[in-house]
């Protein structure tokens, strides 16, 4: 089947962690993919090209089209559909980092949202409904029940970068309803981690990250000395938080499942978890980081952040049943890929970025 | 005291119903008056001037700054702030008929959000921190218990225009915990009726209007035919709708309190109800309408409309008790004011913009 047959997929966002590892997936599924990406949380050539993205044209052996593009410009957004014959759209473009969305709020808002309202109004000017869309479990809070069904409440959110998550998703549903041709699902990701086999691409933090496996592997690569738990008094088996930690490119397969959904069914508004259902504390993902790399984490003990949750992972069946698509790669996968990608690349696509010019 | 000593009040959606009102109150306070509209729910002059705040001069004897500005354009709002010290913010702009939410959300998310938004990034940019925001009952949704505390909880709002109310008062949350230089209000308004007693200036809607009032006001004054009530059958005294009905200049003076309120006190955020706290029916406001007025009002009854309310009303003694505020004004004065301002302007502000050239 050639690109052509499978449509051509807009994906916004495309150079960053899962973004990048899901066009790998779209290659090989057949889709032509055209990706804008500012480079906010992603690293650029000298070329203005995006590194991730000109290695998985290398992994995957095809081309695809890359616009540098802010959401916040429609009419760059309006340029990039005048001269593509866009199908559908993955929207990953967004800011994510948790602490920064509390320190500069109207920031996250701003470009979260408005990012989204642009998209969906140019997607509307030329007759494109199809979008599957990044969600987040954040949108849950902390949950009153365990595992999470897609029928747990909503809204009650411990920080910015989730209420803009759960904002778009209500602004979803109101479009939906005034809008029957709108056809789009919400993808709620637990939590990502991994990377993709070849070691050639992988999560880039271009800010102080906050996601436990790049600092675990930052301790273990000897970038930092000792990695820091925030809380070991949770009411969780050994005490660390515990979460639902799910391979990247098992994420980028359910945006490909998702995007086949899409193509077959008018679903209005349909959201889904993308998760392993399975919790993992965090002291457990270190000790597994541990054995399967054969590396010392050192570690301490301090209190717990506020708005950090106990325990969350998902019930996945809905995605399992709907979608077809399952989580297949384990924790010891998920720690051994982001491994070889840290190693071979310990300075993230900065090296490339460096030596763009030879 | 000259508007000099009170200072200058940027007044956004100056031009509106309860902008105007709540203009010549400011104005007779003291308090020096910038003003803004787009003119999407307001009548421009063939000059381009405000019509009901030509008005309000004419009434006040004083003289207003304004500009026809769209908050959309960030770059406009940042000329007004460059030209003029602002001291503090009153912001009524936003679109706000609950109808035209529901058919075309994008637009009401676009605006209300955006114009939001930028407004607080041009105050911080010039170092203004108070304002006043004018937030909507609707943010409660149906309530639990009545009458309606500020503790009531939000969120589970029944429409989108509301559900911009809530965002915003969500988003300012945010913001003001990211930076405590903020001192706001949100002026959480329930029904808004009545008119200047000049009947000088009134509300003028511009679009199809689906406030009861303008509607009686319409059947009374023979260009419609007939009321249509929605719901007999509601769970109230007798069975139509109940609401809190509240003189505009009851609302325009309880913006100067909160005002006041900002000049004296830091509040970080705090949301007050305006309200008389008292429910009147709609069988009951059409019943005072005619008596007072000496008219007839037929009516027919229909269902019910989706996401109607049955009943309510507010607790407003925090008002009273931290701003010193109370609603005054009658039913009996609601009604009559109203009917002043439409015998007097049959066509609301059109006839001025008609004769504009004369």
């Amino acid at each position: 089947m050639t690109g052509e047959q499978r449509g051509t997929v807009l994906v916004t966002g495309g150079a960053g962690y899962i973004g990048s590892h899901t066009v790998v997936s779209l290659l090989e599924a057949g889709y032509s993919v055209v990706a804008l990406d500012n480079f906010t949380n992603s690293v650029n050539s000298s070329k203005n090209e995006s590194i991730a993205l000109k290695r998985v044209e290398e992994i995957t052996g095809k081309k695809i089209t890359f616009y540098r593009c802010d959401l916040l410009d429609k009419d760059a957004v309006e340029a990039i559909f005048q001269q593509h014959k866009i199908d559908s759209v993955i929207h990953f473009a967004a800011l994510k980092a948790v602490g920064e969305s509390m320190t500069n709020p109207l920031l996250y808002y701003k470009n979260n949202m408005i990012g989204m309202i642009n998209l969906l109004e140019v997607m509307d000017s030329h007759g494109v409904y199809k979008m599957v869309f990044s969600s987040s479990c954040t949108v849950y809070g902390e949950p009153d029940t365990l595992p999470i069904t897609e029928e747990n409440p909503t809204g009650n959110v411990t920080n910015v970068y989730g209420r803009t998550k759960y904002f778009i998703e209500e602004m979803l549903k109101d479009a939906v309803s005034a809008d029957p041709k709108w056809n789009i699902i919400a993808l709620r990701y637990f939590n990502p981690v991994g990377a993709h086999k070849s070691g050639r691409i992988g999560e880039d933090p271009t800010k102080q990250f906050t996601n436990l496996m790049p600092y675990i592997s930052q301790v273990a690569i000897g970038k930092k000395d000792v990695l820091t738990i925030f809380g070991n008094d949770y009411n969780t088996p050994d005490g660390t938080g515990v979460r639902d930690y799910v391979h990247v490119m098992d994420l980028a397969t359910g945006h490909v499942a998702a995007l086949n959904k899409l193509d077959q069914q008018h679903l209005g508004l349909k959201m889904y978890n993308l998760g392993t259902g399975k919790g993992i504390s965090v002291m457990e993902l270190i000790n597994t980081f541990e054995r399967v790399n054969k590396v010392k984490i050192p570690y301490v003990i301090q209190e717990r952040r506020a708005g950090d949750i106990s325990a969350m992972f998902a019930n996945a069946k809905l995605a399992e049943t709907e979608l077809g698509w399952k989580a297949v790669h384990t924790v010891d996968e998920m720690c051994e890929d982001f491994w070889r990608w840290q190693q071979m690349n310990p300075n993230g696509y900065k090296t490339d970025q460096v030596n763009g010019h030879h």
